[in-house]
């Protein structure tokens, strides 16, 4: 018998529909996840918006959505450890185990990756906005009771600031500074105020999104759209951060990053841009660190821990929830910075 | 009684002087050298082609010279460890080890530094092309019995070469590339090979360079002004190389570079340049790092080491030697590419 | 004019007087602190007890203590940063800034060091158990408002704890075991917890110490006393934890350890004891480190920081305060772990 | 058709047989390789002399043997990369890929690890001393035309030397001590060399290995129980050495090491042995590491490359070689450490 669902597909910019989809069928060593909540990603936006990113572009209609988190509604004969009836978060993330990058230790540079909701391989990888979703039992990381099915939808996201501490090495008695409070900074900001950073700096153009950095553990905030002199302010002594965790994408951020910067600073880029202009010399004379940051791996377990355990109170970071059928509203939505943070939606 | 002795002072650009000037005398842990042989560094030709680089201008005459190598003809009385008669390479690099950076044995990236022959702080720091140069004991290591003045002068630029290496964490197994064989350039492959590269490439837009990037260690060295496809040949499954070590200071060739960086690849940025356009998503889907490498310090006394051991054959790197009195000349056959790399002044 | 104050002086084994002294003259960049309050740190327990421990024994009198705080009553004129009134704790570690260990950034290998109450040289270092301490400008940090005296004391043994930490490098999603929980233990505990990790096991055998673990932080705690069966529980897999902070001491605290201690991971070793037994193939085939952890040195600012700030409550830690003059009893009830964990003495 | 080859097999202590057995078959994957030389390991001897050592014995007859080279002499259809005819070092290496440490990039920890002549496990893995040996294509590695394939039979101890220096982290500008020159010592004497030590100092108790660690690359031998003030000679200032390889596994030699170790200095340990008692209190105050390293992994194709370009003379580790029927007598002399260093079977 033929399971089917509905999901979101995206068809060309802005033509994103509501439509029924075959919904596969339970092979060995997976389980079927009614899907409860699905985060809305700065890439989801981007195929709305644009039909892709970079060289990245749509070329067949494809399901998107990367962050969610549902209830195991059957399971293989074969799976041991998640039972129907479990709240999970699903990873997006599919590594191939064999090539050279797995064995290495490093699975999200994999060079058969599977990412829900991706273009960057053809055919497509189908994403996970739908309401039914088969996938390896082993991608799902079980909620506690009493967590909301909105906080584990930040599972996904949430991992990508990890990894993004998880470069920037040890941050004990570490000065951040994290520029751009988009739903990757701002969990960023939360992920470098678990690991100790002696204080976290969060920087935006926006006041809205540096309200919410403030909420989730920044020390304090700067508008550099406003406070012009910031930069002067914090390059005594060669600079003052340690650490720069760069959520922006933007070239003066980066810029005005590496000239706030301490000699030996580590700039963790996450913030996907273009071609970027940087300063040669002054990487060299204060021998600055650029290192990017790739999505995650071992992060996503912790992630859907922490966030278990209530250790970091993510709640300000959904700023709204839109039923599935209300989709496009919701990715209209979700594109201003000023009324939304992190959009979700309903698939219950 | 009051020194005198012989200096090469810049006064303008391509205002290059062999002039008298007063020697100093020799305080408490003190000596005195009579310097022997002289190399001419890049930024020694860019005060006397341009005037200085980027921001730093002469604004007063000052001595050139930084990597020099002599005999030691008198020493203060509480002075140990150095005796007259003693071959020594000097250190030109002068930490004051008080402020935080020297406190966290950063000291090349010293508040304070005193670096010969440089016009980053006014009144500059005198160089040491002169005959007679009165250093801090501690700023001189001593040469070994056989091995030539004109070796020891190479210890400078070769410390850079080492530091850049320090900075790239353990080669044991790993694909290094380096780009541009200048002096720095060459002196780095020769660095690289020396602490266990599993393969060294250098690159160059020109010939002469690569054929001594090749006796001083390099596994192959590619013309990429030539060999147009060298990206491509080297860009299967995300890259090739683990390390690079970027010493032209080209935008061309970090770019080309971080094409053929190996995910997690670090590029070590040595050459300076200006403004340079890098890739930002290559470098966070890649997770590469760009690290920036300042000059040195421990890596003098290792520099000497290795030459006074002759564990690697650096003759190839001097391509000429200019008397004093020719210095003007020496300078000019220093930028020609094609006929020289290193060009050293005998100052005996 | 001449300064005298009130000291606590030890004679000879459990011969601890108190005594006026010499309190010395303020000398340029010096400050005199009237102590408020001071905490009884395992060494001092030793000499009191003991006459000291392992080669280090007392040879003359000698004032103990060094973990203090207090009020500054004068400042020499050259002072700027420290003001009159100024509440500081006083950091006991006084490098010599001079010898290699200091150039490479690790001053707490000085060759040259001088420690409060330490007998490690000959004439010994005096202590700072006393009423007024003659010190240098740059050991004083400054106490935030509100904080009491009592926290302010715990800033040097929350300093071994973070060094401690840093030692064991990035916790993040690390599975963190805490042997022996004295004073130093429940602060690496109150340490690891601060900087990340996914999870703080503290051991001890005795209850009363474990409680205060938890209050600080540990995800829970074990009285390996009783829990027999605890290292098989924790050795599945060949073994559970990544970082083990062994703060006893004990051989059969490190043995257990290194039976539970996943491959690769790392003990960091605090604890001091004589000569202890490993097995050096499970060492081998597991390639776990341990490694020494001394002392700190930076970590100071950070833990008076990290106090100031409120980030963590580490009130929990202090049991007990004693005059100045009730020294003895106070000394004595400090050596009965069910009953005290950080003994103070108050100066004032 | 079913293949027979001769192998050598331990029944007990001392009885070691030449005998037929089943050769297996080529099934996919897999290639046969002719074996031609095979080095007697330090593990063999203990199944040889004692049937084991520490938990592991053997409990049913065994072939020994992995450090093997051979020729392929077939190769199944779908196999690419290897041919027949092709000169192969064989890695005895086969981790799962499947479980925990294998995805963290430790295959060499791997939870179901397969090990050619190894009784870990039960049913014992069969070893590779045998003239005829079926294994996966991707254990072999090429040996160059011209290289003998008694060199290519060092590729693994040289690789468990190789995974050593990896462990120590860089070693450019280190002092590194290696202690106890068996195989393995002298190897990783030649590892540490090859990768930029700046001085390798390798001690033993017999002249006759320590004369081979000087022609492999040591910078000088002391023979420990001759010159009984070596530790002294070493000890200023804390102590000389900033790496340490250890390779003898005797306590001895682990106790004099860390004596002469400086501040923060590593010892790599790869010697086995029993309980050995180290200083605690030295350990913490030196802050000295101690690190296990277990076999390798990435090193094997690195150990074949090395030897395959001649960038060290390994000749003089051979020192004797028997052919396989003379077995009993070629495991008699492997003990001697005066007459013999690594001794080859020859299979052909």
């Amino acid at each position: 018998m033929k399971m089917r669902c509905m999901c979101l597909m995206i068809h060309a910019p802005t033509d994103l529909r509501v439509e029924e989809m075959d919904a596969g069928e339970i092979g060995p060593g997976q389980v079927l996840v009614r899907v409860g909540m699905g985060g809305i990603c700065g890439s989801d936006l981007h195929y709305f918006n644009h039909g892709g990113f970079g060289a990245i572009r749509i070329k067949e209609p494809m399901v998107l959505g990367h962050e969610v988190a549902g209830t195991v509604a059957a399971v293989a004969p074969d799976v041991t450890g998640v039972r129907i009836g479990d709240r999970v978060a699903v990873n997006p993330s599919h590594p191939c185990w064999n090539c050279k990058f797995c064995h290495e230790g490093l699975p999200n540079q994999c060079l058969d990756m599977r990412y829900y909701g991706s273009a960057m391989r053809t055919p497509h990888v189908q994403g996970a906005f739908r309401n039914l979703l088969v996938c390896n039992a082993e991608q799902c990381v079980q909620i506690a009771p009493g967590v909301p099915m909105s906080l584990a939808a930040l599972a996904e996201p949430f991992s990508v600031g990890l990894h993004a501490v998880s470069r920037a090495g040890p941050l004990i008695g570490k000065r951040v500074l994290v520029s751009g409070c988009g739903p990757i900074g701002v969990l960023a900001v939360a992920a470098a105020r678990l690991h100790g950073a002696a204080e976290v700096v969060a920087t935006d153009v926006v006041d809205e999104p540096l309200a919410i950095a403030q909420k989730v553990g920044a020390s304090r905030t700067i508008n550099v759209a406003q406070e012009k002199d910031w930069v002067a302010r914090h390059s005594a002594d060669k600079g003052t951060f340690d650490v720069m965790l760069e959520c922006s994408g933007n070239e003066r951020a980066l810029r005005d990053g590496l000239e706030v910067m301490r000699p030996r600073g580590v700039v963790v880029q996450l913030g996907l841009g273009g071609d970027v202009s940087v300063p040669q010399n002054m990487i060299v004379a204060k021998e600055l660190s650029i290192c990017g940051s790739f999505r995650f791996h071992a992060e996503f377990a912790l992630a859907v821990q922490i966030i278990n355990e209530g250790r970091i109170d993510l709640r300000p970071v959904v700023t709204q929830t839109f039923p599935m059928q209300d989709a496009v509203a919701a990715f209209q939505l979700a594109g201003d910075r000023k009324r939304a943070m992190k959009v979700l939606l309903d698939f219950a």
